[in-house]
């Protein structure tokens, strides 16, 4: 329930007392409390976990209704065993199936997902919308139902790795719009995010590597622990791997899950423009938006972090050591580290769209040693373009091809 | 600033501890802090008036950035003095004069001003937006501020009788889509709004109504005084009455602002749908989307409000006198209490639109005596039809014409 914590005034009397109001002020003051949990499981899809059904409220005699947006492509993989599920548990479920791609990451599809609701005559609280895919969907089919009927209740069902371990867990939505990514959306939590690692079997090696990035991330802005594992796994690390969930992958996902919630939980609406999730996330939206063949959006990451290890340092922030370790565990990831497209102008383009965002400051996260995390505000084209050159000099050695330089 | 009020598993630890996560969980809670001030001022365009300067961060001294989005109607009539005003202030003001009329309250028009948010590069957090202009534009430009890159601040300045008492003092935005009004919206509430009853002076009479549809509507279901401060003034109320803003007229208007507030601030997201608010807007969404010519949004409220007077007679929560004072009242405000497409077969449907937006039931308000609201969720067809009959019989006796049953 909202709480009221302020009112002036409180009572109507003290308006009506003054009899012609030059300057009658009002404050309204109230807090919306939002909570949602995220669930580790195993075996979604098998009829015995109650975990997705009692996430629509089914408890297998009553039958309620339910709008489930499929990625196309997960349907392909899944769509049987979904069916079968909601089935067994006498979910009336109604199907939307839909493309998950960057390039449909748009306004246009929201409303498709809104249109479906309507046609449906989804109610407004109780009946769910559950979204089951990558992270392009989440964010898509979140933005739709936070706008339908001003926010309706959904459940997320993140299939890749990087849905499972960023996009998914959060409460941001959004689409892209001209040429700016994410530029329309809105904070709006899940019911519930439901995780089952048994996904990602199926995913291929490029998009693992996608999601490994936002892990990587993680492990450089808050957790050596997790960087050391990582270093000691990556090899190993594959769709089947995680699947498996292992001890050490189990250990992997979940410090990559909690660390980043930990990091959001006291910042959900970034009231706070310093974020260390931010890592990676400054110069990459122009490259995402310019690379021809696209980029992943962990790719991109990727090339971003590089250029900060570099940033970091010119700053002394990093031994020449670690910052070694951080770009050979990306490079071992099957991660780009660089990009003809991302030259010294594109940073400072992408730099300049980042204080915008970021309110006028750079607010740029750089890693103070492997596992902590400081903001600069004051870096300089120059700095860009050493860092620039730290990496390609790291990678024309990884190569075997010296720089000239 | 966002504060944390549980979170399981706290630290890392307690997820690590466990090497492998068959059925891992965490929890997620916060709560979103938010505060706007109602301001109502005399002589907002005044420059000796600091009000609207400040709400943008103009010291006078400094050179601030806002944009402006205006009603095009509002614009011809007030357009010379805002920019003087701005001026004066140092404000680098950028203008969007748009359309304000029901049949443009579309989601282009809110990706629209977006778009101006865009182009002039708006900073995320210190840079306003500011709207001027009725009901339609405060919801469709509230919108656009809470899609763009999640939400920036903006501040409302309504121009209407309306937009003062009831769409500016909220925190609802919205757009209609497809055949359905405010489908897609948000809860994003304003810096701040600033009322100046001065703009009403150029309002149209049917306008001023309008207004007072949803004035009298807070009278009946929380303020018997302003009921009875109606039946004495009503006869005089135009423009230029509100906008002298003599001591009656004041405590019309800031007993409506204030009685608004008072219902909205426990419940600002609408967790609770018993909304005494929703008085009226029961079967007016259903009325204004068929009505040819359009109605306007209080005079569909008011042929809503007065089925509902008829229905509160029906169950004995209101006497005959109170609902012929009632009735007696909106045709005194000018307002249609009857309409040729608000037949019993619409009133079900608006009804059964009702019942999906209140999540399963009617959670239809009624007086409960004058200045008194209770909820009902058993209303059957054959009562909307006596209700209808009611009032039918008592507008043919107003007009002269006998029903002949």
């Amino acid at each position: 329930m909202t709480e009221i914590t302020t009112a002036q005034p409180r009572s109507l009397t003290t308006a009506l007392d003054i009899p012609r109001p030059p300057d009658l002020s009002w404050y309204v003051q109230a807090r919306q409390p939002v909570g949602y949990e995220v669930n580790l499981t195993r075996g979604l899809l098998n009829p015995d976990n109650p975990a997705l059904a009692r996430s629509v409220g089914a408890d297998g005699y009553t039958s309620v209704r339910t709008l489930v947006v499929v990625d196309k492509v997960v349907d392909g993989l899944y769509g049987k065993a979904l069916r079968a599920y909601f089935d067994a548990w006498r979910v009336d479920a109604r199907w939307k199936v839909m493309p998950g791609d960057e390039d449909t990451k748009n306004l246009e599809q929201a409303v498709e997902v809104t249109a479906a609701m309507t046609e449906m005559g989804i109610l407004r609280r109780t009946e769910k919308v559950v979204v089951v895919g990558g992270g392009v969907l989440m964010d898509v089919v979140g933005l739709a139902a936070s706008l339908y009927r001003r926010g309706a209740p959904y459940v997320r069902v993140p299939t890749t790795l990087v849905g499972q371990v960023d996009a998914g867990v959060g409460v941001k939505t959004g689409v892209n719009h001209g040429t700016h990514k994410n530029r329309l959306g809105t904070y709006f939590a899940p019911e519930i995010t439901l995780i089952d690692p048994e996904f990602l079997r199926t995913v291929e090696p490029r998009h693992i590597a996608n999601g490994l990035a936002e892990i990587i991330k993680m492990a450089l802005i808050k957790d050596a622990s997790l960087f050391r594992l990582l270093e000691e796994t990556v090899a190993g690390i594959d769709g089947d791997a995680l699947a498996d969930c292992g001890p050490a992958m189990g250990e992997v996902v979940s410090r990559a899950i909690a660390g980043m919630l930990d990091e959001l939980e006291p910042n959900l609406w970034e009231w706070v423009l310093e974020r260390s999730v931010d890592y990676g996330h400054t110069f990459s939206p122009s490259l995402e938006l310019r690379a021809d063949p696209p980029l992943l959006h962990g790719e991109a990451v990727a090339v971003d972090m590089a250029v900060c290890v570099a940033l970091a340092v010119g700053r002394g922030l990093l031994s020449q050591a670690d910052a070694e370790r951080a770009l050979g565990l990306m490079v071992a990831a099957r991660l780009p580290i660089a990009h003809p497209v991302f030259t010294p102008e594109l940073l400072e383009v992408g730099l300049a769209d980042a204080v915008k965002h970021r309110d006028g400051l750079q607010r740029l996260p750089l890693t103070n040693g492997i596992g902590d995390c400081v903001f600069v505000n004051d870096v300089t084209g120059d700095e860009l373009r050493r860092a620039l050159e730290f990496v390609h000099a790291y990678a024309g050695t990884r190569d075997g091809v010296r720089d000239g330089s």
